[in-house]
């Protein structure tokens, strides 16, 4: 029935979708800040007044923020190689998606956002790429970049550039995470540093939650789960990124199946695909289980189902249910804050301050409270204000 | 006394510049086509709608602008090597220029530029940055590169790029000039073809005009000439942009000063340095001389010592006298005609057609007036429709 119901939407999206794309024919603009209605202006904007401007910016590089738009703007660079669930697609088939995050950034933060899709996909061109455009702006949001090459580009480009870079499918996600795992160990009567948990999916964002809440949470047992099994050293076909994501797990390196994992494990933390997650399987964690069922946009398990099998919190990237564990909920606000506050690297401390800024705004939590809606005007100005 | 007023002049709009600079923060922003004030909307426009878009232009990628801002998004792209009359003056101070440009963009053509300026400055680095990120534009306009990286670069860009790129420098300004020619011979009562040109100034201004004048005008004696005079193959000191305006010049390889190339010329063309040409000097070209005395902002001779000396026609590129000369007038219909038309290179004949769309708009040329003003409404749509 949620089924049925949840198809009919998304084919109602999809053609609505498709059709405003179409009649739109982009999603954003540019705006000009004052009109060009006169010489004077022209000759202020342009040339022959701009010159005394580039001449200052020449000799004072390090005031080109208070004279040009790179205060306020981020590019969203994506060379389309893992967007959304689609996986590589290309740069095209990223580029509405990019456009649609630049609204994000513009609608929730203020921030200007330009779409930077790229036709390179080395490490190597995407970081020469970026740091040649660089000077343009104020910070990076890398986006729908896939696992490994995403975490070489963003520690390149941290190392290299003096604005901040952030990837959010990592970064985001786990910040926002670890705000719904904040409230939802409050909520349970848990700490999260004596949870065992269980993580399903080695990509990006799987490895940034799983380092930050061991940042987080020092003691916390993290059970890395792929189709094989778990991850741990005795496996010979573990590539780079599930190497990665060993390296912050599985501190008893136990082996076994998923079942093994999950039997008594205080919570599960799915970014892998639909319908991993059977009720059954729900009955054998402990009691009173967390999960975050965060695959987009079929759950790991439907809400209903884990709750009957005995769920207190259930999490899932959807805004039609309760819990929505969102990455809209924070890059607007360390975007925010670090392009006002001149961060020139975001920081693991920064992301915990803001995961507890998001988590902060919920006073009461509830098992189906624990993370603001997407919206809530609070969260730029609590998040941005952290990043300093 | 004009020297005097435009000293003051110049002062003021110094002033004023960087205060509306620094007050504005920015020149430029970003806007939304519509808002995101629902969950309806972000679901349409971002995720999981987005997806059904994201889908269809990975399997059509050719369809990418009908659903993207590809459609009316033009790249300005400087490293920021020869900007204005600065010169190397890097990224940070070429910004405030590339953000004026992406305003004149919006302003008289409705396109929406966004400011790229790069870090690297060798043609190899330019030519990979720029192809890597032009997925993401439908269109690249290179500014302030400086000679002779900006030849090659353009070159290589409209080879291996299905988009239109142009060096403004170069190319709008051999537009306007020759647009600007049409009518002084016109006016004179010359034909181009016939006639004998003096060109000062062996930058990309200078190259691009004297091939495209040679081009348009088959039969015309350009002699180019800098400051060791007459630029001829005799000499053995030629830079390889000054090897390159030898090729479309001096067809009878005459060798000499400025003064002897003057002689019983009928043309003047100086994209070089101020105060270069002299009442006297004028007094030897060929009776009611024709001088396009561009170098900016102070020309190579005063319009009212030029026509003293005789001159029939006089332009420059100043917007205080009759006659200016203004990139302005060629750039934005030109990519609203490449853009709309999905023109994949501007081509020379582009160029010609573009130069005679703008001539075209003075319906009875005078000395006073061979071209249109600045901001002359009928010009985008009078050259977009010849960029076909």
């Amino acid at each position: 029935m949620l089924e049925t119901r949840y198809n009919i939407c998304m084919t109602d999206y999809a053609q609505e979708a498709l059709a405003k794309h179409k009649e739109l024919r982009g999603k954003i603009e540019l705006k000009l800040k004052d009109t060009l209605d006169n010489k004077e202006k022209l000759s202020t904007y342009y040339t022959p007044g701009v010159a005394a401007v580039s001449s200052y910016l020449a000799e004072h590089p390090e005031e080109t923020r208070n004279y040009t738009w790179t205060n306020n703007v981020v590019a969203v660079v994506s060379d389309g190689s893992a967007v959304l669930g689609l996986g590589n697609i290309g740069p095209e088939g990223a580029l509405p998606v990019m456009e649609g995050k630049a609204m994000l950034f513009k609608h929730f933060a203020g921030i200007d956002a330009v779409p930077i899709v790229l036709n390179v996909h080395t490490a190597d061109e995407i970081v020469a790429t970026v740091k040649a455009l660089a000077p343009s702006f104020g910070g990076i949001n890398l986006e729908d970049i896939a696992a490994p090459i995403c975490f070489e580009v963003e520690d390149r480009l941290k190392k290299e550039l003096s604005i901040p870079v952030m990837h959010d499918d990592q970064h985001g996600t786990a910040v926002v995470t670890l705000a719904g795992l904040i409230n939802a160990t409050k909520v349970t009567g848990r700490k999260l540093n004596n949870t065992r948990v269980v993580l399903v999916g080695a990509g990006a964002a799987g490895i940034a939650i799983a380092k930050l809440l061991v940042k987080y949470a020092p003691g916390i047992n993290i059970i890395a789960v792929d189709s094989k099994g778990i991850i741990s050293s005795a496996r010979d076909d573990l590539n780079e990124s599930k190497q990665a994501l060993l390296k912050v797990s599985n501190p008893g390196n136990i082996s076994g199946s998923l079942d093994d994992a999950l039997s008594n494990a205080d919570i599960f933390i799915g970014v892998s695909k639909p319908n991993l997650l059977t009720e059954t399987m729900v009955k054998t964690m402990a009691k009173e289980p967390i999960i975050f069922a965060m695959a987009n946009p079929k759950p790991e398990i439907m809400p209903d189902v884990a709750q009957k099998a005995g769920a207190a919190v259930v999490a899932t990237g959807r805004s039609d249910f309760p819990n929505q564990v969102n990455n809209a909920l924070a890059f607007p606000g360390i975007f925010r804050g670090a392009l006002d506050n001149r961060v020139k690297t975001i920081t693991d401390d920064h992301k915990i301050k803001a995961a507890e800024a998001i988590a902060a705004l919920v006073t009461n939590p509830t098992t189906e409270n624990i993370i603001p809606p997407v919206g809530d005007k609070r969260l730029v100005s609590a998040i941005s204000s952290v990043i300093v």
